[in-house]
């Protein structure tokens, strides 16, 4: 059987191949670490992200030089990781995390005109779902972001959402074993020191699921 | 005045050169996305790690493809970041993230005999404190872990803890405007299937920080 670049080699049995796994991971994590390649140094850039279909979106300013690098189409890789718990061994060795992590590899192509607008709204959307009242952006705004996409094709995915599996001699060891599970919420909204006096945090951050991180 | 590499040239303003909001970031993080190239092919891995004094540590396993492009001492990038909430502004431009984010330039090199175990000992502090009663490493298990290192010397940070900053004609606009916190904490323990009966979860975990994400 052939491999592909993207197979995960280490800890197989993690690989999960189901499609709609790896959507719910990137429709709830926030952010991407996009690489950038500048002659032999590589930098991991963190940038927040949007789903749409078979698609990453991400906006950055036109001044930036992660984003003029990636709309270049140069190969890169775009990894999204939630990290969900500790998983607590009988031994060192097998303690890990309980994580659903994401490596998509390809090139960034730049949206224009009607499709860079639109990928904004997209954008807008997944990150603060139901705020629909912000300004959406103006000319000048316009021209001074840069978005881009990558078809979401080569991709591997990990997902660890077990127990730690200690060796049979561990298994007496007096010691606690188990997950500790991380979560993530919404804390209470704070609201802008300049907000004009009367407006409510709107209905919908209140049904935001959790569990984006 | 020359500028690094390392420097932040977008959003300079949120550039900190506080050595001390690095160490809480770098102590906050489980993971960090490190670069590994591959001819022309970057790659993102996300990596459990753990500061000791200036130093960012990591293990995995001597088969994996990552560890040892690592271990070769090729230039790499190391990138924490965690993402503190959601910035809503009353324009979709100006709307963004409380996040932080530092990273790191370098390259690793492998850590051996003492210096590779006391290396595990401190990953397994940092990233499970208080639960000193998991069997340490055999002598095959060693043999099986990479640990690395990677100087905490040429860095950068970027915090981003505000508001949203309108411009001055958007302020009347009739929407809410704030940040909605994301929180990251702990969930109630779920023991190992298979621990041993009269086992209580350690006190330890009760008093682990909140915020590591």
């Amino acid at each position: 059987m052939s491999r592909a670049r993207s197979d995960v080699r280490r800890l197989p049995e993690k690989q999960v191949r189901d499609r709609a796994v790896l959507e719910a991971l990137l429709d709830a994590a926030l952010v991407a670490h996009v690489a950038v390649v500048d002659g032999s140094q590589p930098y991991v850039v963190p940038l927040a992200f949007a789903r749409e279909g078979d698609r990453l979106l991400v906006h950055g300013s036109t001044a930036s030089r992660a984003f003029r690098a990636l709309a270049t189409g140069a190969p890169t890789c775009a990894t999204v990781t939630v990290v969900d718990g500790l998983v607590v061994a009988r031994s060192q060795f097998e303690s890990s995390m309980r994580y659903r992590s994401a490596m998509i590899l390809g090139s960034f192509a730049a949206l224009h005109n009607g499709d860079k607008e639109r990928g904004l709204q997209v954008l807008a959307a997944r990150l603060l779902p139901g705020l629909e009242g912000a300004r959406p952006p103006s000319a000048k705004e316009l021209r001074a972001t840069t978005v881009l996409e990558l078809v979401i094709e080569e991709w591997s995915l990990k997902v660890s959402d077990g127990h730690a599996e200690d060796d049979a001699s561990d298994l007496d060891r007096p010691v606690w074993a188990g997950v500790v599970p991380l979560q993530h919420t919404w804390g209470a909204p704070e609201p802008a020191p300049d907000l004009a006096p009367g407006l409510e945090v709107p209905p919908a951050v209140a049904s935001w699921p959790e569990g984006r991180a």
